[in-house]
């Protein structure tokens, strides 16, 4: 808490309700857990409209799709790029769910908010200050992933970034950090869910996916997501995971998301919530 | 699961069931959610009969508290020693409810083997090998608390030592893990209990107090665990926590404990359990 | 050396020698260390041309001094950009010496390429992968400074997206990586010096200041790069440590920055090299 | 420094230099570099006879050896016990080196204490408060390891119990710690070399071997360290590495020790010490 001065924008006042981030129809931060969906990177137009139909049928708000993927390597699928977010628009039109997709460039950003209905800024650009400062600018809402490495009082600070800049809106999300423990992709901090809801009076959501690494780990992670009071799940789904382009590991296919859904409106309701 | 091979006694076969680790009346591993409470340390037989009156009420089934103390100074309490374990059979006694206590010397395992209902091996201790096979070889049920930086691999090795020298049961305790964030006291690490579940057939609890570090986060990490499969909870609670000679700012006091008992039970019971 | 395939413009091929990147009149990568120092950002003409004069005068062969600067927080001193970039040329213009500056935006590649001797990409920016290509296609030599997150293989694969763009000269910079220990500031891997060295055929450097976070252990660690094999270091020197606007507490005064040219020496010379 | 005052046996006074650790001929903390090398184990009388005097051709002034190892799986080889302590005894005897060789349990402490010159405390047993107390009791000098896990300030207080139980003399050990880069066994922080000189006023001594886990990067670790500061070097060696029963691949053959201490003396000398 000692930090509070220094993020006036982003600090939770005492007392202080939790700032609802309207996107769309879809509301984070209030009695309704968002579930999103959708495949890691956008291949296609069929691709990501049966995405799109499987989130909706399991219950889901929202639709996630990458059009710029950032890789590790410069040799791997780099995303389809201006044509991966017509296909998104395209799978919006189509489900009527808004959509949710990164972006990795400042020269991007104007481009992609004219579409997107919220911008994601992922975990490699948490700290990318030029790029948190356009997207504030658009005016579009914006999800921020945390780093790899990052405390949240970096997190916090990256959000007051995209606020200084005149953005309104921002939702954190948590997706493991990196420790020393290898079994499973990243370590989950479940903590830095209940930590941030005193902190900030933003949303806080999770994404389980990017965590576990192994799909059959996914659903428990995310139950875990929303006993912690987490106010929103991001969940990597394909129609047909064991052809995807990238992380074909940790995607869930249409059956196991909706299984996923249900369980997890099971934990919502427990803590006095819904899903 | 490529260490499987390496870990004949602990490693879950594919299609085994859990092994139930029975204490008392006290069943790891089955339906129920284990809830244990107490204090961090044995200060005094009031303090502790007091304590698992409380424990009692709140509707938990276990007592812990620590009569011997592994403190990073040599100049703190050390805690009462053989004393400390005359006051948990006292408590045992007024209350009914088995107890596990900490053993942290060799030579001390076959007095505390004597009178506790199950030994707890701590964090420091995991891979202190004279340890584990003196646990082993008295024949009690063991706790084993991962330590803050084991990887979930040397933690089930840890037990093979325990159940190679006669042990026959596990019940392995995730507590945190250290990791680059300081915001809480360790980062609870809720994705060793999924992959726990996979790899060995013993039980598996969590300690959200130590994970958290401060009360008021205690009870999300519980509900976190509880979500993501554990099967049991390791709480500190004490009668009048501003008072307690150690780990005053993460336990809970009767009130917080009996609160965190109900909505741990929600979530119990939204995964199909009870607590 | 599993990823060597993955890498095929940085690997370093059996038996082949190291590439000489040159630099103006410094060469990296042969006989002799390459000393840079300079301040953390550059806040005046008068500060960065005293600078420039005491590197020189201790032996030290290039500049270094921030004109945009990546701050955790929107509130902090953010550079003096375009201006300071004046300074540098200005400095250079006095001394003789060449400088490296760190670029954020892509957007920004083209004006520092034009002036800077060699581009820095931060430790923030490791994996700003549209920021990697934009400097690839400059020409200009990269100095692509390890992310405090970034694991060797993300790092050698971050070359490669500069060298895959049309880049031909990278030089990493070794800076102190993120743990759980928190008495320096960072934890120099010194380790990561000798592994470079095997994986890669570029020049690798190391910079203590970033690592040590205090002047009086800044010295100790750049001994250490030197005798690990380093091809230069990258020192904070600023003429007024009290006086600077960002990382005071970790510059070295133009004495200490000559102390330690003097040490290192020593040590360059009993491992074969100079200095 | 705030540690300073919890630590009255073992933190540095102002002015105050450091302590000579003596161990028969061979003083820690003065200006001659300790060289101690020797097998992971102790195989056999032959091989540590042979090790012990391929230490001495080179150089060196100590040995070391393993009777009872730690090992992460109750199914490895676990040491020779009583008889590998008389084999160092025979060793010693016949080239007149001092040893050092770990102790695992406190039953084992005055057996070790009647024959060990230096007892070994081991990275697992850092917080091992009954065996550091009973080390301490037994009046030698005491090596401590730092945990693979444990920070400067709790390995400061580690050598407080043994300082508070009557022991005399501790030298530390720096061997690597565990971090999320997978390239070395360990991440060697050399830079908490600089800082324990700074905090305590006891010999500190780098274990390259288990930080690099390979033998070829051994070497480059070991100047390192001595360029940090260090007052010694313990070294992993065997008289036939491929024929190691443990620790095979990081072990040094005679002729590379023989290397490693002539590159070592350069860098000693370079910052005004011997080897």
């Amino acid at each position: 808490m000692r930090i509070a001065g220094s993020i006036p924008l982003s600090a939770r006042q005492p007392g202080q309700a939790t700032t609802i981030v309207q996107v769309g129809p879809v509301a984070f931060g209030g009695p309704r857990v968002v579930l999103i969906g959708g495949p890691c990177a956008v291949e296609g137009r069929d691709q990501v409209i049966r995405a799109a139909r499987a989130v909706r049928e399991a219950g889901g708000s929202m639709l996630r799709g990458g059009a710029w993927k950032p890789r590790t390597s410069p040799y791997d699928f780099q995303g389809l790029g201006a044509e991966g977010l017509q296909h998104l628009v395209e799978a919006r039109d189509a489900t009527g769910l808004p959509f949710v997709t990164e972006v990795l460039d400042p020269r991007d950003v104007e481009l992609v908010a004219t579409h997107a209905d919220m911008l994601q800024i992922g975990s490699r650009s948490v700290q990318n200050f030029p790029l948190l400062r356009e997207a504030g600018q658009s005016g579009k809402p914006v999800m921020l992933k945390r780093g790899m490495m990052t405390t949240v009082g970096e997190w916090l600070h990256a959000a007051e970034h995209v606020l200084a800049a005149g953005g309104r809106h921002v939702v954190f999300c948590e997706r493991g950090i990196r420790t020393f423990e290898p079994t499973l992709r990243n370590t989950l901090d479940v903590g830095s869910v209940a930590v941030l809801r005193e902190m900030t009076h933003f949303p806080v959501i999770v994404d389980p996916s990017h965590a576990a690494g192994e799909s059959r780990f996914v659903a428990a992670l995310a139950r875990a997501a929303v006993a912690a009071g987490a106010d929103g799940l991001l969940i990597e789904m394909h129609p047909d995971p064991a052809a995807a382009l990238s992380d074909a590991v940790q995607s869930l296919d249409p059956a196991q998301f909706a299984e996923l859904a249900i369980s997890c409106r099971a934990v919502a309701r427990a803590v006095g919530r819904d899903l």
